[in-house]
């Protein structure tokens, strides 16, 4: 949909520097950006802003000459909020396609979107305005909130619970069984998965992320919470809101995981680890069982340390080969010293 | 279903201590549970007991006044083993569902349960009571034995073979074909992957993992072994029976994993690695090429060694800036012990 | 299909020791092969020719007595390329399953087999030859090259762009939303991820795996690329062609990778990574945010580093034992001297 910088401006709750009727069709980097594009500069980045060829720059503030821009508060974020605005998604119709398969006591709301190939099983119901695209299979007594979507090939086990607004990308399984056994005799006895998995809103899951449900109690995702790709999030963690998990991490068993925390890539979090709100783990940390992650710094390694920690041994590692020569050299020096003492 | 404390202690074994009528409806932990939930201690938490508001308790012996109990050998087990008999999966009315595609020369045996949308190739054989959930491809001549249970999008290639009470999670994908290539001119020739993949009895597979089948001769998961989400299994590797896999765990080619082995999540496997029967690797662990890991000790870190090994280092490294102090000490002494000399 | 020693010869362009008229009928390794099989030996395995069963044997060069061997310059790419030609794949049927939902404006070409339960979006190309195997869900615009593969259950995200003879194993999911978001107040907002998709010809992707769009660029995979089960690719990532990238590695954002590279199992490279043409990466190793990985040596380790660095610490690390002793050692023989000195 086409927009002026105008209109722009006026959604971002701003002002134009420049020319306010400029013709904004798409969006772009600000070394990909031509006409009709709008892009955006971080601070950092605010020297590149006379050589793009953007139609309308979202800026930190400044004066730019003939350029056309808005300044906003936060560039990076308006840039996001108009480009969703300037380019919705295009929803597909609503409506359940005639070949999705739907059990008993399924309770659709309005201008949902059930897609090809779908089995909503008995029980289920789906909020307002989500979307349930081909492929995915909804267990029995699933409850979906309004605004969500569920890409393509999504399996939801039987009771699990998703609130307003989540996203889940395709592959993703949620609410598998725990990986818990008792070993008894000359095997293993399945402990009960029975418990729950409950996601609140505004949660998005990336492709082939896998999340079980709790054995006994409840797994739960909080509000605002963002997670990568191929993720793993084992029974019984709780992730508190707006918390950010990247690709390939691992979270294990009865993991308490904090608000606004951030987990880099491919970490591994072992059972009954305790994570602070706010704290941030490096990629491919490794945190072992039952320890407590703390904010305030960087925890980095396996197993997990301050960042700082390790940078000083680093240091004192790096100066061994120093260390073993200074010390061949006092041995000579005290060898000599002796010689002369016997003499 | 509801059950008497008795009639759980009968299909236990053993017998109630306290009010054997006591209804038993559902299962919980100690500290959830509450009127009509069983629940277990075992040995280190009998001190919770008496708290609890559980109506019935598994409990590895002891008297615990007016508390309804059960004394059993390994309590977890045993509650594990009385939670499925209480609360049996239902299982879905067996029957091959209206749209599912079914091939030709396709022998299903009796109660067998197939999905909406599945696709059972040519010549595939489906033991008794066996269940494929929505959305499953079993591609052409794939034997899968009695009582087992595909969940949702799972695919198995042409040729897998799996044995009897198998359960495999949602979009896991089992018998793929094995990464192997040959460098030939300018750039790589696929090499065959025309193996097989057997999977054996009581084996159970996480969501989204990936086995691939034998590249010229089999991949092997013997009795018994149970594998986490994630994982992958690449080909021609041999894992013993009753083995356990944690989560994001990867096995390269032609690795022999012996029996009673425990491989903790995010391990990483290099190639023609032998990992001796009994076991134990470390979450995180990275075993090199050729390597053999030996039963007795846990082994862990990249590249991997014993943890007994790896600590005495540890505390070496950790000795370091006292080292560096001392040494800087001993060079001023020394270079005193010279000027004196010299004087 | 049976053929004879001669005629596999001829195939590779090589003349038959022996036999010419053995007939051939499959393929297998040197210590599994019996009558009829097709087997290779690489140089070092040339000593092993004479005890295999197999009818005839591809080798570098050498006589082997009695034995039926075929003389080329790379035994195991000749030995891919025979087996490939002796057992083609067999392709299913052409045509599209009558169950397939199929859109408006799209393109498939002769010869294309669409398998059931697949849905084909509006304005999608498909190449001559391709097959599309069950459940799998091609989004708006998508364009595939001729002589690929989708096996089952794998998701195409709008608008990706596949090329010629591309494999893309079960279950992967290609052209997802990246992992972008801006803190903005209490949350985060979603950053755009509009760009595209591009996978060149001759690529191999494995199970599971999934590869994100570009944020506002593209994502790219070039010519002859693989890559093995469960990887993670984020969005805006290089990969040049006739690159390695072994299982369950992740690279996340705006990270260029060479041609000709070799990255092992689960390396994790942070953002905006530069890894040059022809690098090796070792397994697990971790590449920090915004490094450079040069060819002409091996990096490993965590952060990544030249292995011959690694080495040389760690074997300064293993003298620490024997560095404390000695520095112990001197402590007292000083000690001693001034002794002596104050007497």
């Amino acid at each position: 949909m086409k927009r002026t910088a105008g209109e722009v401006a006026e959604f971002l709750g701003s002002e134009v520097s420049g020319d306010a009727t400029t013709v904004i069709g798409s969006v772009a980097s600000l070394e990909d950006a031509g006409a009709g594009d709008l892009s955006y500069a971080e601070a950092r980045h605010v020297d590149r802003v006379s050589a793009s060829r953007a139609a309308c720059i979202l800026v930190p503030g400044g004066n730019f000459g003939c350029r056309t821009t808005i300044a906003v508060a936060n560039p990076k974020a308006a840039f996001a909020r108009a480009s969703y605005w300037l380019l919705p998604e295009r929803r597909p119709a609503p409506g359940v396609h005639p070949t999705a398969v739907v059990g008993g006591s399924v309770m659709l709301a309005d201008d949902v979107t059930i897609g090809p190939w779908c089995v909503i099983e008995d029980g289920v119901e789906v909020g307002e305005s989500t979307t349930v695209q081909a492929g995915c299979y909804i267990g029995e007594g699933c409850r979906i909130g309004v605004h969500s979507k569920l890409h393509a090939n999504v399996v939801l086990y039987p009771g699990s619970c998703l609130g307003d607004r989540v996203i889940i990308h395709a592959g993703s399984v949620i609410g598998s069984d725990g990986f818990g056994y008792v070993r008894d005799g000359v095997g293993y006895v399945k402990f009960p998965q029975m418990g729950r998995l409950i996601i609140e809103d505004d949660v998005e899951i990336g492709a082939g992320t896998c999340i079980d449900r709790g054995s006994l109690g409840s797994t739960v995702i909080e509000k605002g919470t963002k997670l990568d790709n191929l993720c793993h999030v084992a029974h019984n963690v709780k992730v508190g809101g707006t918390t950010i998990i990247a690709a390939q991490t691992g979270i294990s068993g009865s993991c308490t995981i904090g608000a606004d925390a951030v987990l880099a890539g491919q970490v591994g979090v072992a059972d009954h680890v305790r994570i602070d709100d706010g704290a941030v783990v490096g990629a491919q940390c490794g945190i072992p069982s039952g320890k407590r992650v703390r904010a305030g710094e960087v925890f980095w390694g396996t197993p997990a340390r301050p960042l700082k920690d390790i940078k000083i041994q680093q240091a004192y590692i790096s100066r061994l080969p120093k260390m073993a020569k200074e010390l061949e050299r006092l041995r000579e020096e005290v060898e000599q010293l002796r010689g002369e003492r016997a003499e």
